[in-house]
């Protein structure tokens, strides 16, 4: 467990440019902070690309799809197969991802990390599964330390050939029945938060359902009270399709890429990762508050505000793909407002 | 002033659509309701443009520049020349809603209400001032009676204007050194709020600042004690550019646009609109939270909740301008996503 990893190495985000980016986000024509969180994003991207013109290039959301072992514990009112069914959406272009992802000019690529269903031959699938689904971790782990490993290193070798294109904005989303347990242990294991606290009702649980979810996981956690190395912990708990992402974050920092964070799910990998490379957070654009419950604590946990607030809880990377209009706008404030001077407006208050 | 104004009519949203828009989002492959605030903003559009296919065609900004007497009062930090200098912006494309209008596909148009400094000739200019610049209403009304209707009326024949091109979403911003101030008053007696609780920094006051603009506001409120209705109270506490928005809501209604609201003072010209024809507020969207102290609290008056919360407090219609894409991804789910039937997905729960 303490064998070095060859995992993507994040370097802290180099600031060096702040002060510039400041002095040119302040000579724009407007009181000085007024377009709030937009001056943030904008200041942000500049630092993480090394610029002050920082730009969008080759944007692409990349949906992890994986089956978990713990649905048979009764933790979702959704069959299964609805994970392998809606791969098969993903790739005819009819889910929320896909047309949120056309309307906001994300490329879309969706990957097999661990599906049970067998999956018909699908064109444009990368298929590269580490299993049939995992494990029931209110019994035995998820995965073994070597799937977990694999998993990491699938989803970061995936961004790294984008990052060869040219993409330069990425975002991740899920699907996988199940994954908002898988998510809420690995919260409350890494972030130290009651599972009370961490669980929602995923899909759509009613009362009855989400006091047998509590049930299960609080008994998970307790079964596995040993597993506290993040590694252990995503071998524990873990999903395909989380492991996946996790890697995927260090991969997109590793290339210094704007990261987009989606909701529960991408959040709680996004935990993983930062428990492996704490520098990878400040690559991250945290997109939006989810409706389940737990994520509002996580983003917390990041010290983070996210830019949208629109009651949404489905996943698939919606949210992520959703904020990419806003940091569009940010850039272009930044790249494209006249100045004070170049406009030939008073920018000192008059007394 | 109960002589009959020949003002848009605004009907009632007609509901009619809202059960089979309804049916029709929740046969979408997602989880009922997980969509959120796109699920709304999707029916809301259904019902006003009468469809189950809504569109977004034309998209418009309108920007309403004046100027107001108050500022002699010392209400703000900028001079009043910055009004003028800001539509020369506005005209040469520099301004943060230029930019931020481009990149969310909106047109844009500069409307001259009434600016004190004289214009130089303006190419793209709507030069149809009231005025130059409202009285100071510290001391006296900020324009006639007359004025504020001949405002209203000059706002809504914009809009009918573009009504007939074809546009059928549209926002509405503003330039006004000392507006927030006429907002403010505007707020207080019409929703009957403490001034106190009104009043913001504006484009950015120092304590000092605020503590007078406070005080001026409580003042000559209670000096225009008299004025209740709300036409009265328009042209006692109005700008040009308020009234002219005011009167662009009403015409927006009429023509059954969806409307984007934008921040403080938006918002403001908004609560003179809704107080002649309340049913106005059905055909808005809030497009977001400003952070001018006031903002909330009037968005709590029409019970909205804001699509975004990006913790700006420019104006301009920059906030609404960026609420456009929530819109466009809102109707592409609602007109383009597979349903459970026609993508083979298992939509009900197992158990």
């Amino acid at each position: 467990m303490n064998a070095p990893l060859p995992l993507p190495v994040v370097e802290p985000l180099d600031r060096s440019l702040r002060n510039t980016l400041n002095r040119l986000i302040d000579a724009k024509t407007k009181p000085p902070g007024s377009l709030g969180t937009l001056e943030v994003v904008a200041r942000q991207m500049g630092m993480i690309q090394q610029t002050t013109q920082p730009s969008i290039r080759r944007p692409l959301m990349i949906v992890f799809a994986g089956d978990h072992g713990i649905v048979h514990e009764g933790v979702s009112p959704y069959p299964q197969a609805v994970t392998s069914q809606m791969v098969s959406n993903f790739l005819a272009g009819g889910a929320a991802i896909n047309v949120i992802s056309r309307v906001a000019g994300l490329e879309l690529e969706v990957v097999n990390a661990g599906v049970a269903t067998p999956l018909a031959p699908l064109p444009g699938l990368v298929d590269i599964p580490i299993g049939s689904g995992t494990r029931n971790f209110a019994h035995e782990r998820a995965m073994t330390m070597n799937e977990a490993r694999a998993a990491l290193l699938a989803g970061a070798a995936r961004v790294r050939h984008h990052a060869g294109l040219g993409t330069n904005v990425i975002g991740f989303g899920e699907m996988g029945i199940g994954n908002s347990s898988s998510a809420a242990c690995l919260m409350s294991r890494l972030c130290d938060v009651p599972i009370d606290e961490c669980v929602g009702r995923g899909t759509g649980l009613d009362n009855a359902g989400l006091a047998r979810k509590r049930n299960v996981l609080a008994s998970a956690l307790a079964h596995h009270r040993q597993a506290t190395h993040p590694l252990d912990v995503l071998a524990t708990f873990g999903g395909f399709e989380i492991a996946m992402m996790a890697g995927a974050y260090l991969a997109a920092a590793e290339a210094k890429m704007t990261i987009l964070v989606d909701g529960f799910i991408a959040t709680a990998a996004l935990v993983v990762a930062d428990a492996l490379e704490p520098a990878v957070r400040e690559y991250c654009v945290f997109a939006h508050l989810s409706n389940e419950a737990g994520h509002r604590r996580m983003l917390d946990y990041f010290g983070a505000k996210p830019l949208l607030s629109l009651d949404m809880r489905l996943g698939e990377g919606t949210g992520a793909a959703l904020a990419l209009p806003v940091l569009r706008a940010a850039i272009a404030c930044l790249n494209e407002m006249a100045s004070f001077e170049s406009a030939g407006v008073t920018s000192r208050p008059a007394r």
